[in-house]
């Protein structure tokens, strides 16, 4: 079985191909009377781009969304979600799939193609087919409608750490984010990460990345115990993304190295209507799976992109020895442009779950 | 809403609240024919038993599971599964509810007291109701379940870290890990863990734990891309266990740090009719979502009890100041107790996908 | 795969074998803060209880529910649902399953037995085992909670035809429908019944039925398109009731020998604040798979009960040829006895919508 | 929440409006290796497809299917599926959005107009949007490729009765059924029809119709109780299709008059190797929820099309009085086109049951 949809009562099913027409996504449950339009998705799709720095794939994909159904201009004239399923298709249009023809018959070691094989006994080798980064534009075209739902919430996302070399918190200015090609807070660590990715794309290798993500705004009470808890809903949605090996939620494995008076997050009175004041944060903003009021904190790593024009020993499709070189056109460090798909991610699990809770407890 | 049902096709569904009358879980989709009793689920239930060792709460559960649904004794007059739901009961004996009548309108920092009551207005206060560790003996034993779907896997799962002091690998004994009270598989680093959890027990503080667990014999080919990814499953399945707060696989958050040839893991050919052998297991047996042959492997961080005698600052349910002081009975690492329940989660999410796998690809 | 689940955001799991220790339900999903006993429920399992007349099996099971998690006295004293899984278990008291021990090996016509042998390679063949309408039993518990999540419908079910023998809709008396064994809401049809149903039980043989539903009170806006309309929600919920072969839904089969200006359902203005007035109801209340606010109206046939003592031929497990006589006890009219049935499948249904349509239209 | 998705295993998702730029459906789950191309779908779609006699509406659509992704030429050459995600859209071409206005605050009666007002609060109410039967184009693309998942099985369905006019059963001549525009088996009655639906037409009216399908070739053991039966999930799959009122499997509501003796399907020995041989199929291959091994047969009711040239009293959307009038073009009996997409549901739930049975059965 092929499980290609996510979500619980706001749900995605996400199609398509990297070297195939188009791909896509149709966003079911949206509520009612939300203004959509393209130009409300597309920027969030400009930010994953790929081809717009050279620390990043040189393919160029203009990733144009189209709404294809479940919009329509409501009375005030404005185009508006209907509460049927919108159908977002973006074609591809720099598929180069002769690059390819080499590893069609060989196993790219650290990729999906000998999996895929194994499972499926057919697959579309072309840019790694289905197992391609490329279907997570599907994940942020959605992620952008899912954001309509919950404009309560201030999601920030940004790279932390690129090749083992952390940005020092101490800077952090999330004014920066948006304005480097790292996606980074940090103005000195982007001076470094300049050379440090140039080179390592130089190289024919890659590199890995922690991205961070924090959601504000989210109020208390959202979250489904005890096998649908928001942390783990988040756990499954950001593990799901290509080349993510690690989830932490709040203060993640350092929890396991706390003790138990210091890892509790005191709480004293609030402002009159508000809940309580929290003086540290360290669940991440979810308790038994249930969110507090705080930030919602999570921490994801990414594998260096597996694709490198390093040789690397392999078996091919009828079990023979060679030698892997990926040529084609790759990401030197994949976790860059995942990191607006971890905050897309964030926004459709959030989305999800607020619904969710409207409709148990109203 | 509220999600008690975790699984794919084979599905459990669990209730019961630690104070209630009793606790269980319902397991569907189970292929016919296993041959299952109370005596296959009672060694699991018994591992994660309470009250046998100081280091561990002291409340007192025989924890005897009944099956009540779901088996039938066969032809052979083995009793065995018929295919129907398995209904597993196991009552509360050793409930002492008066323990929590100082909390009943108090909320613990670092529990779900306050997520709770903010989500649903009412709560079961009685041992943090269902919000308690005491429903992961339903996991247990539906996972006690699950094992007899996967007879090809060998799960091995072991505390490798308490209160940021780590095993030796070097000192690595799988024989060990049943032999001591908190599944060590290094007997120095036992000694060493006796003192540890005892001095923090006295101290009435609590400490955190690592767990490592590793299926071998998982054949290639496991998993649903894209969103139920085994990985994706895993860690969802993993992180939704109470006072967990991250989840790695294979290499985990070190892959962030590694190179891509150094994180991928080269090919060679396999011995005659098996699939290829690999040089290295960066990866955890995972690649694009679906199982590769090698091991699956696993690491979860378990948080500190949040139940301590330390007292700490929080609100009452009027909102107003108090302090609190968890007195009742708890472990003092939870994270020890947590071992057979990620253990569980693993089966479960193993015998749930090789079932997905036999519906699509035959 | 076996799918003992029913529901989409309020969802309730059955389980249980006709001739096991117990049977029940788990209810998840359920809004927290309704007021709910064992007392709220059991007299819809008492309207539901076998041996009360003779027109029913002589089976004498006292039915009595226990709530065993899922509720808890709040602030006021009531006992209320909390939000979490609330599980309901009725014992088995009165099983003879030596009555069964001649077809163990043969399969009865018109039940259950060959298919189930047929799937699964081993059944309890106790009484029908888990295709006993026993089951039903755990339904029409999990439907008292779900009327507590929908105190606005009103819904009444009768026998409008037992073994083709119709109501006069002339004589039509809802206060009649509690009075009888028949639940049958005209008392000419009573007398009829009372010779036709004991002269069929006399012969061994068995009657169908035909039962209607009408609930009342649901607002326009329930319902899912496309494929979790509320019509087709009920159409499963009903098609999946033991022994039912038929569903219609408002003018059903007429419908398709209507004209399109006669079975058009004419509206003119309603009252201030009101919905319009509707002229007819041949939709049954739902159109385009959602409730207009009009009575949704749905039709329910039930075969003749299988169980019967004239012989039939058949094969036995060997595949040899047999004589299947069912002695056992049953009933004659499933029909009557489903009618509680029907009722609970309608409330769980629209409890379930009105929670959906929440979720999504807040 | 909205639920466009259909399935459990093998899940189809539908998306579009009747006038928005196109519509499609994503089939997810679908094996691997299965030969598929647009020529495969096409002639599905050509016997729904709109304009092709004076008895259908005059739309015209080409209704050409394109194949986005998850097909990939395997290494005969042949394009196969390959496990991921199938992306199906149909363009529409057709669209006459001005025959509308007059119905943009005019809800039509028996339409689902004032319902999904009354739900969303907005709505495109071009052709009926997204509650429009155009919808069911993209059911029938999903059912084409469900049908290459059960190769075994064969299915016949045709319209058995228009306005009341029923076919005689003894012209029963499956060939016919092609032959004709009204999916007619049997010659006498399309001479009837043709006059029949033509002065209806004339007449500005509709008519409604009855549709029989069976399935040959399923085997013994589909179907998963208890609340996923074969039948339950058939009765929701045409109880979902636009205009249908009621389903009935095998004698449906006739089983209601019938006597259990009579009602009762007798067994004897099949051939060597075979299962039993049925002396009758009143159970319309399906007992307990699980195919018996007999032709599956059900039998659909379709209203009259809503959409009427003779005016009708209804109400705006301010709540004041108006008559309408469905301009448009339309089809006289939408049962006539409604023959293709039963057949489309009906495959789809054999093989995703199949692929369930798979799962649990092996």
């Amino acid at each position: 079985m092929s499980v290609n949809t996510f979500g619980r009562v706001l749900r995605f099913t996400t199609w398509g191909e990297s070297h195939g027409p188009a791909l896509g996504a149709v966003v079911d449950g949206c509520p009612p009377g939300l203004a959509l339009d393209e130009a409300a998705i597309q920027p969030f799709l400009d930010a994953r781009r790929p081809g717009t720095s050279k620390y990043t794939t040189q393919r160029q994909e203009a990733d144009q969304v189209r709404i294809l159904s479940g919009v329509f201009a409501g009375p005030d004239g404005t185009q508006r979600t209907t509460g049927t399923p919108i159908s977002l298709m973006i074609e591809n249009t720099d598929q180069r799939s002769k690059d390819y023809s080499e590893i069609a018959h060989a196993y790219r070691p650290g990729h999906a193609d000998y999996a895929y094989d194994a499972k499926y006994g057919i697959r579309d080798y072309r840019g790694g087919g289905r197992s391609s980064a490329r279907e997570t534009a599907a994940r942020v075209a959605a992620g952008a409608v899912a954001r309509l739902v919950v404009p309560e919430v201030t999601i920030t996302t940004y790279v932390s750490e690129i090749g083992g070399d952390a940005i020092d918190m101490g800077n952090f200015d999330a004014g920066q984010i948006g304005q480097n090609p790292f996606f980074c807070p940090d103005v000195e660590a982007v001076k470094r990460w300049e050379k440090l990715v140039d080179d390592c794309r130089k190289d024919g290798s890659s590199l890995g990345a922690v991205v961070e993500c924090v959601a504000t705004g989210v109020p208390a009470g959202w979250g489904a115990p005890v096998y649908a808890k928001l942390d783990a809903d988040l756990a499954a949605a950001m593990m799901g993304i290509n080349a993510v090996k690690a989830v932490e939620i709040g203060e993640g494995f350092n929890a396991a190295r706390l003790r138990g008076e210091d890892n509790a997050d005191e709480m004293r009175p609030g402002a009159a209507g508000e809940g309580p004041e929290f003086l540290a944060n360290h669940a991440g903003g979810i308790a038994g799976g249930i969110s507090t009021g705080q930030p919602v904190v999570c921490r994801v790593a990414f594998k260096p992109t597996s694709s490198i024009l390093i040789p690397r020993a392999s078996i091919n499709s009828a079990g023979e020895e060679t030698t892997v070189r990926t040529k084609g056109r790759h990401d030197p460090c994949v976790g860059i442009r995942g990191t607006p798909v971890v905050e897309a991610m964030m926004a459709l699990v959030l989305a999800d779950h607020k619904m969710l809770h409207r409709a148990q407890c109203g």
